[in-house]
């Protein structure tokens, strides 16, 4: 495969690179901004993008937040967008249920391990659930509820599907519904399987901690919703009805972001150096995802 | 390989069975009972094999239970026995944590996911420990515990291991605790890795599943010390100094129970079809495990 073309401080590739797309598909997370923290230019590179009529689009693998509170966050951080422009795995999951999966009422309830942001996506698509931030799941287990899931008796008839995001609040109990709903035949699904997740500078347990127990006692995967299943960008494809030979996906993540945009056949690919993956990855033998372009940080775009 | 003697109605072949061997090793759940329920049976085949001078072990993954409260068990459903008869995994762990990797002090502690049989079992080895039942780590994780985790000042720099055993209490911020450790060095434990635990005739997440979003995210197989590994083999010869040609395991999973007793040189492995394993199983091409005796149910010993 042929090396990626390095852009920074080569303004005439720059300006080739950028005339080349309509629209740029951004991973948030470790080429925006870590954490909290906004990389220093962020704001000024999405402005020269839009200001040459190019079409911005946020991409997230985190299901904690809807697209509504994910809006919020850019506008703390001073990223101007709007609701439209956000694509979450949590909506990419509930569009997935609700339009292409479309189980048969009644038994097409949802049992949800993981935050709001699910549930509010789950409800603007009309999707029934059960589970997730509900209260009554957050608790230990009794010997009733292993007699009752055991019987049946304490779980829904009604579910056939189980979503698997990142849930802060996961415990014995949800993993023990979740395992029996599956046992049962419900559809396996995770809004996505990253191991970790980015914070403080460092990593955390991510979605794909919540879904590996389940994984692991059933011996299946779930369909995962999330870079860089290709699920995401027909679902954003849906939407936009963009040209995929006119857009580039921009991220920091060779094996989430960067292969997405290569496996969803994208006209371009660039990495930035400000987050998980290093340049050595793509410069190893037999390196299997290679960006078609990486900057050292976002903002050098801007010349 | 060859096949497994059926010794079920064929008194002379259990005569000889029983003559060739001086202790006899036995899985619990799913050979003497299922959950709370005992078969009938088998205190009369215990007695049996006592009354002809064989030694009895009691050999469990099950690690919330310390040997004390296993034995209380085995009382309640009527099996007499005695504490040092029994093994269980947490009581293997702490003998390989204390006499086996003997990890220098002060970088010796151990942070517990898992119940209080673990940690009473540490503390008869004299192992220093935190997590475990502490009620400090069973609440949500807050904004100062993602910091202080990432800046360390929430860890304590003593802790040279992580042990991972069955935890009705696992929650996302010791997820976060036992993960952070182990990025910083610590060695990696596991009492046992079945992702499955019977009860109430079917099954709930085992030990397995408190491991696994570990395993996940850095990467890397725990020591686990229940069967089939040879580290709790090696701690009940390092207490009876029994001959192994003069042993057998008797047991209803193929992949934990008959496999450590072949792993072990035993003289010989007994299954019985009262559990997890079929008889299909060991029959199919190229099993991978096959015991040298099969019986229907253990009393099928009593003739």
């Amino acid at each position: 495969m042929a090396s990626p073309k390095y852009l920074t401080g080569d303004q005439s590739a720059i300006n080739d690179f950028i005339d080349q797309f309509d629209v740029f598909l951004f991973d948030c997370d470790g080429v925006l901004w870590s954490g909290d923290h906004i990389f220093p230019g962020t704001v000024e590179t999405l402005e020269l993008l839009r200001s040459k009529g190019k079409k911005v689009v946020f991409v997230t693998n985190n299901s904690t937040k809807s697209r509504t509170e994910y809006q919020k966050k850019l506008t703390t951080l001073g990223i101007p967008s709007n609701v439209d422009e956000i694509f979450g795995s949590a909506y990419s999951s509930a569009i997935y249920i609700s339009r292409i999966l479309k189980l048969p009422a009644p038994k097409n309830k949802v049992f949800v391990l993981g935050e709001s942001g699910i549930e509010t996506e789950l409800k603007t698509e009309g999707v029934e659930f059960i589970g997730g931030t509900d209260p009554a799941y957050r608790r230990d287990i009794t010997p009733e509820d292993y007699k009752g899931i055991a019987d049946g008796s304490l779980l829904d008839d009604d579910v056939g599907v189980v979503l698997a995001g990142l849930d802060f609040h996961i415990n014995y109990l949800k993993l023990c519904h979740a395992y029996h709903y599956l046992r049962r035949g419900a559809v396996f699904l995770a809004t996505n399987t990253d191991s970790t997740l980015p914070s403080n500078h460092t990593f955390f347990p991510g979605a794909g901690s919540i879904s590996i127990p389940l994984i692991n006692m059933i011996g299946k995967e779930p369909t995962a919703l999330g870079k860089p299943n290709q699920a995401m960008m027909d679902s954003i494809e849906g939407k936009f009805q963009f040209d995929r030979k006119k857009t580039c996906m921009v991220g920091d993540r060779l094996n989430t972001d960067i292969k997405f945009g290569i496996e969803g056949k994208l006209g371009g690919t660039l990495a930035v150096l400000t987050g998980v993956s290093k340049k050595e990855e793509w410069e190893a033998e037999n390196a299997p995802v290679v960006p078609a372009y990486y900057v050292d940080k976002l903002s050098d775009l801007r010349g």
